[in-house]
């Protein structure tokens, strides 16, 4: 086989065959195959697409180009869910400890990866002491004992999604539905997940901007995991605006743990309890949990429980977080400048841009740039206002968490053009646009 | 600036700028541009083309990215040809001393290429002592001494050429007609022409086989050459079959010669009167040889005279070839075997398929399929068939010229593929196929 000849086949058009699909990896895994002939393949499959059965072997492809993890030993059931991305996007924090307070096993690892606020991993390291590091035998332990972990990659997982990544970045390739859909189901399914509830953001903060779009991707990324024998949601949510009110790690991990204690934001409170309903229900497999209403249900009684909070508190120990952080969420890291940001005018709040709120976080220090960038834990924004709300000139609408003035002033001014306002009412935002589930692709 | 943002551009076909082209040809020229974004790019211009502004740039870019060749101190107007090659395509070393003998002077570089046969400068190494490896003061003393010189590059002409071309050649964007066209011409930009006829081949054994594509190359070709303030004339030929009788370097220079001396293959002498007349009519900026009736006469009475090959044996001595070769054609290299291929059937000639020719020309040793392969001189094909002739069985067809048993078995193998029959009568090829001025575009 001639990477040549793959190059050709798919700038005419043609779908490439499963052997193709996995020669081409393989041998791009094991450096056989020069970047510079990837490039113009990966811009011919963006330019030209690629067919579902092509799209699934890709992805099973990448899958395998490293360890796959199998959690067979620890779990009947692995159940793991994925967020594109968005600000203040912490449901990872609420759903996981929540879904496992019905006695569903959670085991999952998670990369690190770039972003406005954190990922998972450097929220949970904002309690201090909480260790994210385990070695292989460690996480299977802990996963067999508390039915809970949250731990960062081991193991190779997916190596070709690395290479591939790290080079559609440079290259313009990364705007390919197929290929953005492989590169993140790949590290799903060599996860070991069995049934995956996907979340796929849409709007001014999110990779997906139009509803169109997230659809068609949530709809790739189905097809991928039935395809490959996996139980599979897809939720279509909002990310105009940021999601709850806290956009930080530190500040977004005390707002997780106000909302397993039944006390978060209504918006992520519904939110959390939208996920957490899904995955029960796949890992019910369609019989404990088969209506979502009902399921929905025990989700609500069992945040106001607490039971939650207690998954959560017993994960923080066993990893040796310090507790009394959350039991006092007071002695949570805290940035030094604390100051208000008020409406300039009085109407109705008609966007809060969630990608500019994004960029204040990021400017402030609470994400990573690049790779190397360090976290500041303390640092972030609360947004008070969503859009719809009614506000006089003078009312608070956030709140920025700086540990430098000159990040304060930055931050102040940038996020500023992140609120319009209007005359007239404005209709709030929905949180769900639709649900892609197995049976509809 | 940067090369993801223009790949994404063009990606997203969007025109580039004439400062992106150009910084992007600079920085690719020196390294600093990798392969991996560039073949990105490739691709993109592959798949969403250019407009015409952006391949005149990128051609003067390509073209100013090495050496410029000034002949304005040798000859008041510079005039060139170029073939998109062909099989059997000996007209440079007629037509080139033709227009010489016309008191045009020609000075011409050119670089060896690869190929079914050898190029215009192995052809004449085929004649003992011939030297093409001028150096650039030789190059220029011949020149304004006697009006003819063919030599190989001393200069780095359009080296940001030689780069793309590598790349393309691995990454699947060899087909792109911006890119060819571009490439083609850099070179003719690049070699100091202020007239350049271009011969563009269609058919079987060219790299166009449509009328329809061959016309848009030649197009964008004399669009190119217009915008940058070059005469310009692109003829349309046919290569669906080889063209004259000769393939094989010894056998085109004794071609030529005949040729030269009013004694050639009709369709080879035709086809040399034309492309001769047009460079003649490009020379004489529209007074001298402003009717192109009569410019053919012109030439035809001069390859009656000899004019033409007095030029070529005049050009041979100055650079040290053996005349007494030309004087007598029988002390050419000559083949150890020499056979011939009779018609397997009675009827008329459908096809005589130019890319069988060529390909059993290249198995013979004519050619190179590397660049570091060398040339046997003396092997090649006599094509005494043409489409629409009668022929009977047993009547010869070709002469294969080889040096070994085994070669001539693969060839006379192969060979035989490229003749068909048809029971009823069939039309001669055109040799022309149309004509495209600068002003057409």
């Amino acid at each position: 086989m001639r990477i040549v000849d793959l190059i050709a086949k798919k700038r005419d058009g043609q779908s490439l065959s499963t052997d193709e699909i996995r020669w081409f990896i393989t041998n791009y895994t094991n450096d056989t195959i020069p970047d510079y002939q990837v490039s113009a393949l990966l811009m011919a499959i963006l330019l030209k697409g690629m067919e579902r059965e092509e799209i699934v072997t890709l992805t099973l492809a990448m899958a395998e180009s490293g360890d796959m993890l199998d959690l067979s030993d620890i779990v009947d059931y692995a159940i793991d869910k994925h967020s594109s991305g968005g600000v203040g996007d912490k449901t990872s924090l609420v759903v996981l400890p929540l879904v496992a307070s019905f006695n569903v096993p959670i085991a999952k690892m998670s990369g690190r990866g770039l972003g406005f606020s954190g990922g998972t991993l450097d929220k949970l390291e904002a309690i201090a002491g909480f260790n994210v590091n385990l070695g292989e035998s460690q996480f299977r332990h802990l996963a067999k004992e508390t039915g809970l972990v949250l731990a960062g990659q081991t193991k190779s997982l997916a190596p070709a999604d690395g290479k591939l990544y790290a080079l559609r970045d440079v290259t313009g390739t990364v705007e390919s539905l197929p290929l953005i859909a492989s590169s993140i189901m790949s590290k799903k399914l060599a996860a070991g997940a069995n049934g995956i509830v996907l979340d796929v953001k849409l709007g001014h903060g999110a990779f997906m901007k139009t509803l169109d779009s997230a659809r068609e991707l949530a709809t790739i990324m189905v097809q991928i995991g039935v395809d490959a024998g996996r139980d599979m949601v897809a939720l279509l949510s909002d990310m105009n605006q940021p999601l709850g009110v806290a956009v930080g790690n530190a500040l977004e991990v005390a707002e997780a743990v106000r909302t397993l204690q039944g006390d978060g934001p209504a918006d992520f409170h519904a939110h959390c309890v939208d996920v957490a309903a899904y995955m029960l229900q796949l890992a019910g497999q369609g019989d404990k949990w088969a209506d979502i209403e009902e399921t929905r249900n025990e989700v609500e009684v069992a945040l106001k429980s607490g039971r939650g909070f207690d998954r959560f508190r017993q994960m923080t120990e066993a990893q040796s977080g310090d507790v009394s952080q959350l039991d006092n969420l007071a002695k949570l890291p805290k940035a030094d400048i604390i100051e208000t940001v008020t409406a300039t005018q009085s109407g109705y709040i008609r966007e809060v841009l969630a990608d500019k709120v994004g960029l204040t976080s990021l400017a402030l220090g609470a994400g990573r740039a690049k790779k190397e960038d360090s976290i500041d834990f303390a640092v972030g924004i609360e947004v008070h206002a969503s859009v719809g709300d009614k506000v006089e000139t003078g009312d608070v609408l956030m709140t920025v968490h700086a540990n430098s003035a000159a990040s304060l002033k930055d931050a102040k001014k940038l996020i500023e053009t992140g609120v319009t306002y209007s005359e007239t009412q404005v209709e709030p935002l929905p949180l769900f646009y639709g649900v892609i589930e197995g049976t509809d692709v």
